[in-house]
C-alpha cells in the first residue's frame, strides 16, 4: 500500500508543475497595456532578476564554501554519508528556483494585472490570483519532484531492510536538502527584506511624509526600488521561505516515522510514507480549489472575498476528509489522523487571533490609530504594547496543539514519546498540506501591490490604483489564513526537527562505531535501540544539566541577536536612501514638478548594495552557532540551543509580524478617512509607525521562522561531527 | 565557626540601618532653600506619599487574598507549614517598608540637594549621595534583619537534627518571605514604573515637543506629576526592586547549600550561613566605601567621578578579599570562592557593555543620534536594532559565569549538579554582595534628577540646573556597574530558584507522606535521599517530554505578553495625560506666558489611576501562572515555564534597557549640541525615541527581572500543592 500511495508524490509534483506552466502561459498572453506600463514593468523586472543575480552570486559562493565542509566530513571525516553533499545542493537549488519562478511571473503579472483591472475588478483578480498561483503551485511541485526522485535515488542505493535502519539512513540523509533549502531561504528573506524596506522606508519617509506626494508617485526616485523590492523580498523570498517550510515538515516527519515505527515490520515505510500522501492529495485539493476560485463578472468585493474563502475552505474541508483515508489506508492509528485535525485547528485559531489584531476592523488596530492623535510616539508605545501582548492567543493554540497532537498519535500515553512526536510532525503537515492555494492568496497580494505601482506610474486611471488597492486588501484577510498556517508549522516542524536530531545522533554514534551506550550508572544499552528517553538520559539533558541551561540561554539570545542585526541593515540601507532621494529633491531642478526625470537606478544601488553586504552576517550566525556550540559544549548545549531559539525566536517573531502588522493598517484606517485623514498630524504618526513595522514585519519577523528551522537542520547534519570531535 | 560566623548579619543589618539613620538625620539638618523650594518639594513630597498610600491599598488586598491562599494551604490542605503566611507578610512589608523610606529621604533631598548645589557642585554630591546611600542601606540592612530573625525563629522552632532535613526546611520555608517580597516589589515596579512614565511622556511629548519649552518648566501642568513619578518609579520601586534581589539571591543560595550539602555535617550548617556571611560582609565594606567617596571643595567633575569609582571598586575588591576567608573559615571548597569571583568578573562585564551600548561616547548611541537627521522612524529603527543586538554580551558573561561558576564549584565534575548550582547561587550573592554602594550611586541619580527639577521650577539659576545634570550624569556612568550586577544576579538567582524548587518538591512528597519515589520502570528510591538527577528523571524533565517543551513556550510568550501589558498600560495614560496637557494649555488663558498656575493635581491623578488600575492584571499574572501550570501540566510544565520566561524575560529584559538607555543618550548627545542640538529636527525625532524608550528601560524591562524570580518563588512555595492536587 505505501509503495502505492507513494506514487502519489510524483503525480502530485506533475499535476502542480503543469497547472503553474499553464496558468504561467495564459497570463503571458494577456496584454501589458500602454507602452509605458510595459517600459515600467521591464524597469521593474530588470532591476528585480539584477538584484537576484546578485544574491544568487553571494549564495554561491556560500553554498561552495559549505558543499566543501560537508565533503570533508563525508570522505575524509566520515561522519556523514557521501549523499549529504548533493542533497544540500539539490535543496537550495530548487528553493532558489522556486523563488526566481515566482519573481519571474509577479513581474510579467503585474502590468497585466492593472490593465485588466481597468475593465473590472473581477478581470484583475483573475490575473493577479492565477499568477500567485503560478508561484503557490511551482513551490509545491519543486519540493514533491526533489523528494520524491531523492526517495527513490537513497533507496536504490540504501535497499530497505527487515531491521528498518536502512530507512532511519534515507529519511535522516534527506534533511540535508531541507537544510540547502532553509539556507538559500534565509539569504532569500533576509537579503530581500532588507532590500524592499530599505527602499520602502526611504521612499516612504522622504516621499510620503516630507514631500506629502502619494505612493509609488513617479517623482519619486525610490518607487522604483520600491517596487522592484516588492518583487525580491515579499514574492522570491515568500518562495524561498514557503519551499524551505513545506520540504521541512514533510521531511522532519519523513524522519520521525522512522525512528517512531523502527521495528514494527512495513508499518515503517507506511509512516514514512504518510506525510509524503497527505502533501501529495494537499496539492491536488489545492489546484482543485484554485479552479473553485470563480466568479461573475459584475462581482463586487464581497464576491471576491466569498470566491477566494470558497476555494481555501473546500481543500482544507476535502484534505481532512482524505487525510483520514490515507492513515486509514496505511495501517497507522486514527490518532495520528486527529493529530493532523488539532493542527488544522491551531492554524486556524492563529489566522483569526492574526485577524484580531492586526486588522483594522478590531479594538486593538483602533486604539494604535487613536494613540495617532498623540504623536508618533504614543503609536510606537501602543503598536509594540499590542503586538507583545498579541503573542499570548498564538502561543497558546500552538501548546493545545502540539498537546493533543501529540498524545492523540501516543495513545495518550505521555512515554509513547516517539510516536506522539510524529503527531506533531503530522500536525505541521497538515497546516502545510494545502499551501498550493493558501501561498497563491498570500503571493497575489505583492502581485496586486504592483500592478497599483504601475497604474500609478503611468498615470491610469485613479479608479484602477482603487481596484488594485482592493485587490491586495481582499489578499490580506484571505492571507491571514495561510500566515496562521505558516507560523504554526514553524514552530511544530522545529520540534519534530528537535526530534530528528536525537535520531541522527543514533546514525552519527553507530557510524563511527560506538554501538553500545554505557551510562554513568554503569550499565549499557544498544546504541541501535534506545528510545528517546533513553538517548536524554545519556547525555543528560534535563533541566538541571547547566549545559542545557546555558544553551536555552544563548538560543534566545540568539533569536534577538539575528532580529537586530536584520534591524540594523535596514536602518542603515534606510538612512541611505533617504539621503540620497532628499539630494534627488534638492539637487535635480524640476524633479517635484515632474519636468525631470529622477535617478531611479541610483536608488536601486543602494538598495542592492545594503542588502548584499548585510545579509552575510546574520546567515553565517545561524549557520556556524549550532556547529560551534556542538564542537564545544556538545549534544546538551546544541538541545538546549534549539529549544531556546525555537521558543523565543516563534514568539518574537509573532510579537514583530503582529506589531507591524497592526501598524501598516492603523495607517490604512487613518488613510481611510479616521482621525483627520490622509495628510492630517495622525497620518503623519501612522505612516512612522508603519515605517518602523516594515522592517519588523517583512524582514526580521518572517527571517526568525527560518532562523529556528535552519539552526535545526545544520544541528542533525553536523550531529556526526558533535558525537565524534565534541569537548563534552 | 557557623554559628559564630552567623552573627555577622545581625551586625551587618545593625550598622547598616545605623549610618542610613546617620546619613538621614545629617541630610535633614542642612537648607531646603528659599520658601518656594520647600513649597515644591512639598507638593512632590505630598503627591508621593499620597500615590504610594494608594498603592500600598491595593497591594494590602492582594497580599490579603494571598495570605488567606496560603494559610489555606498549611492548615486546611496541610500543604505548607504554618510560618509560610506570616513569613510571606514580612517579606511584603520589609519590601515595602525599604521603598517608603527610600522615597522618603529622596523627597526631602532634593531641595536640599539643589540648594547645595548653587555652593559647589562638591556639596551637591555630598547631600545627594549621602542620600542615595540612606536608600542603599535601608534595603540591605532591613533584608539582613529579616533574615537573622527568621533563621533565629525557625532554628528554635526545627532544631538542627543530624540527617539535617530541618535545615532543609527552615530554608525553604524562608524563601516565602522572598515572594512576599518579590510580590510587594512587582506592584511597586510596574505601579510605580506606569505612573512615571505616563507623566513622563505626557510632560515631555506636549511640554518639549509641541510647545517648545524645557524640562521641568513650571508652566508644564504635568511637571509635578512627573517629579512625583521620579520618587515613586525609580525611587520607591527601585527600593523594593532590590530589597527583593538582595533577598532572593541570599535565600535562594542557603536553600541550595542545605540541599547541595546534606548528610555531610556540619559543612551544611556552614554552606548555609555562607551567603549570609558574605551578603554581611558587603554590607560592612559598603559603608567603608561609602565614607570613601570623599572629595575636595573645588573637585571638578572628573575627581568626583573618580571618588565614586574608588568607593565601589574599594569594596568590590574587599569583598573578593575576604569572602574567601569567609569561604575557608566555613571549611568549604576553594571553587567555591572561585564561584562568586566569576560571579563579580560576569557582572563587571555587562556594566561595561551595557556602558558600551548606552553611553554616547561609543558608536552605537551615536549611530543612533546619526539617524535622527532622517527622521523619528530611523531612530527607532536604529535603537530597537541596537537593543537587539546588545543582548550578545551580557548573554555571552552570564553563561560564561554560569559555566565556571557551575564547574569550579562542582569540582569540575558536571554531574555534581548540586554543588554546581550551589556556586552559582554564591556567585550572585557575590554580585549583590556590595549592594549597599552600588544602589547608592544608583539611588542617587534619581534624586539629583528631581534637584534639578526644583530648581527649575523655583527658578534657580541656571549654573544650578547644569550642575545637578553634572551629578546625574556622573550617577549614570557609575550606576552601569551595579545595573550589571542586578541584571546579571537576576538570571543567576532565577537559575538557582529553578533548583530549589526541586527541593521544594521532595520537602512537599515528604510532607504529604510520599517517602518512595517510583520510577516508570519499577526501580524505586527514597524521597529523602534523591538527587537532582534522580527527581528529573522521575518527573521526566527532559528536552523530549512536549509538557516541558510546552511549559518553555508558555514561558517564553509570558515575558512578552506582561511587558506588552505594561507597554499599554503606560501608552493609555500617556495618551490620557497627553490629551490634559494640551487642554489646559488651550482651555487655561496665559498659562504659556507663566501668568496662571497650572493644574497640577489633576495630571497628578491621571498618573495615579492609570498606574492603580493597569498594574493588578499582570501582577496576578505573574503570581496565577505558576501556580495553575502547576495543577494542569504538573512539575514538567511549571519546571518548562520557569526556564522559558527566564531565558526569555532575561534577553528581553537587557533588549528594553539598553534600547531605552540608548535612545536616552542619543536625545542627550543631541542636546549638548550634536546634529544642530536643542530644537533641531533631529533633536525632535531623537525626543520621539526618547520617549518610547521610557517604558521600555523604566517600566516593563526592570518590572521582567521581578518577574522572573517572583515566578520561581511562587512555584517553590506551591511546589507542595502541586504534588499533591496537580492532573499531571
Amino acid at each position: 500500500m505505501a509503495d502505492t500511495l507513494f506514487w502519489l508524490t510524483p503525480i502530485g509534483s506533475a499535476f502542480a508543475l503543469f497547472f503553474a506552466w499553464l496558468f504561467f502561459s495564459r497570463m503571458m498572453k494577456e496584454s501589458e497595456g500602454t507602452e509605458r506600463m510595459a517600459q515600467i514593468a521591464s524597469y521593474v523586472r530588470k532591476g528585480a532578476m539584477a538584484y537576484l543575480k546578485q544574491q544568487y552570486k553571494v549564495v554561491t559562493l556560500v553554498f561552495a564554501a559549505l558543499v566543501i565542509l560537508l565533503a570533508f566530513m563525508a570522505f575524509v571525516l566520515k561522519v556523514q554519508n557521501p549523499w549529504v553533499p548533493i542533497a544540500f545542493l539539490t535543496g537550495g537549488f530548487f528553493s532558489g528556483l522556486a523563488g526566481f519562478f515566482g519573481m519571474k511571473t509577479a513581474t510579467y503579472a503585474s502590468a497585466r494585472t492593472a490593465w485588466a483591472a481597468r475593465k473590472s475588478l473581477n478581470s484583475g483578480l483573475k490575473i493577479a490570483f492565477r499568477s500567485g498561483a503560478v508561484m503557490g503551485l511551482t513551490v509545491v511541485g519543486l519540493v514533491l519532484l526533489d523528494i520524491a526522485v531523492w526517495f527513490l535515488v537513497l533507496r536504490a542505493f540504501y535497499p530497505l531492510t527487515d531491521d528498518g535502519h536502512n530507512l532511519i539512513i534515507i529519511t535522516t540523509t534527506m534533511i540535508t536538502f531541507g537544510m540547502g533549502a532553509s539556507t538559500q531561504a534565509l539569504f532569500a528573506r533576509v537579503g530581500g527584506g532588507i532590500y524592499t524596506k530599505a527602499a520602502d522606508v526611504g521612499a516612504d519617509l522622504v516621499g510620503k511624509v516630507e514631500a506629502g506626494i502619494p505612493e509609488d508617485d513617479p517623482r519619486n526616485p525610490a518607487t522604483v526600488a520600491d517596487n522592484v523590492g516588492d518583487n525580491v523580498g515579499d514574492v522570491a523570498g515568500m518562495g524561498a521561505d514557503l519551499y524551505e517550510s513545506y520540504a521541512g515538515s514533510i521531511l522532519a516527519t519523513m524522519a520521525l516515522g522512522a525512528a517512531a515505527f523502527l521495528g514494527q515490520g512495513t508499518l515503517q515505510l507506511n509512516a514514512v510514507v504518510a506525510p509524503m500522501a497527505i502533501a501529495a492529495v494537499g496539492t491536488l485539493l489545492s489546484i482543485l480549489g484554485i479552479h473553485l476560485v470563480r466568479t461573475r463578472e459584475d462581482a463586487t468585493q464581497k464576491t471576491l472575498l466569498n470566491a477566494l474563502g470558497r476555494g481555501i475552505n473546500a481543500s482544507s474541508l476535502l484534505i481532512v476528509v482524505l487525510s483520514y483515508f490515507i492513515v486509514r489506508a496505511l495501517s497507522l492509528p486514527t490518532g495520528i489522523w486527529l493529530s493532523l485535525v488539532f493542527g488544522l485547528a491551531a492554524g486556524l485559531v492563529i489566522g483569526k487571533s492574526t485577524e484580531y489584531f492586526t486588522s483594522h476592523s478590531y479594538a486593538p488596530t483602533r486604539r494604535i490609530a487613536d494613540n495617532a492623535n498623540t504623536g508618533p510616539a504614543t503609536v510606537l508605545i501602543a503598536g509594540l504594547g499590542v503586538g507583545m501582548v498579541s503573542t499570548a492567543v498564538p502561543v497558546l493554540a500552538v501548546i493545545l496543539g502540539i498537546v493533543f497532537a501529540f498524545l492523540s498519535a501516543a495513545h495518550f500515553d505521555v512515554s509513547n514519546v516517539a510516536q506522539g512526536l510524529y503527531g506533531i510532525g503530522i500536525a505541521a503537515v497538515g497546516m502545510l498540506s494545502t499551501l498550493g492555494i493558501t501561498l497563491a492568496t498570500d503571493a497575489y497580494g505583492p502581485i496586486a501591490d504592483n500592478a497599483g505601482g504601475n497604474a500609478q506610474m503611468s498615470g491610469l486611471e485613479a479608479e484602477v490604483r482603487k481596484r488594485t488597492d482592493a485587490l491586495d486588501a481582499l489578499g490580506n484577510t484571505t492571507a491571514a489564513t495561510g500566515k496562521g498556517f505558516a507560523i504554526g508549522s514553524a514552530a511544530l516542524t522545529a520540534l519534530a526537527l528537535l526530534a530528528t536530531y536525537v535520531e541522527e545522533l543514533k546514525v552519527g554514534l553507530l557510524r563511527i562505531g560506538r554501538t553500545v551506550l554505557t551510562f554513568v550508572d554503569g550499565t549499557t544499552m544498544d546504541t541501535a535501540t534506545a528510545s528517546f528517553p533513553d538517548y536524554m538520559r545519556f547525555y543528560g539533558i534535563t533541566l538541571m544539566n547547566p549545559i542545557v541551561l546555558v544553551g536555552i540561554f544563548l538560543g534566545a539570545m540568539m533569536a534577538f541577536a539575528f532580529s537586530g542585526l536584520a534591524m540594523n541593515a535596514v536602518g542603515k540601507a534606510a538612512a541611505r536612501m533617504v539621503d540620497e532621494v532628499r539630494r534627488q529633491f534638492r539637487e535635480i531642478a524640476g524633479i517635484l514638478e515632474g519636468k525631470a526625470e529622477p535617478d531611479y537606478a541610483r536608488c536601486v544601488a543602494i538598495s542592492t548594495r545594503g542588502a548584499q553586504r548585510a545579509m552575510v552576517l546574520p546567515s553565517l550566525l545561524a549557520i556556524f552557532t549550532p556547529i560551534v556550540t556542538g564542537l564545544v559544549l556538545g549534544v546538551a548545549g546544541v538541545m538546549g540551543l534549539l529549544i531556546g531559539a525555537t521558543s523565543t525566536g516563534f514568539v518574537l517573531a509573532i510579537f514583530m509580524a503582529n506589531a507591524g502588522g497592526a501598524w501598516d493598517n492603523a495607517k490604512k484606517y487613518i488613510e481611510e478617512g479616521a482621525h483627520g485623514g490622509k495628510g492630517s498630524p495622525a497620518h503623519m504618526a501612522a505612516v512612522i509607525g508603519d515605517t518602523v513595522g516594515d522592517p519588523f514585519k517583512d524582514t526580521a519577523g518572517p527571517s526568525l521562522n527560518i532562523l529556528i528551522k535552519l539552526m535545526s537542520m545544520v544541528a542533525i547534519v553536523m550531529a556526526g561531527l558533535t558525537v565524534a570531535f565534541s569537548l563534552m
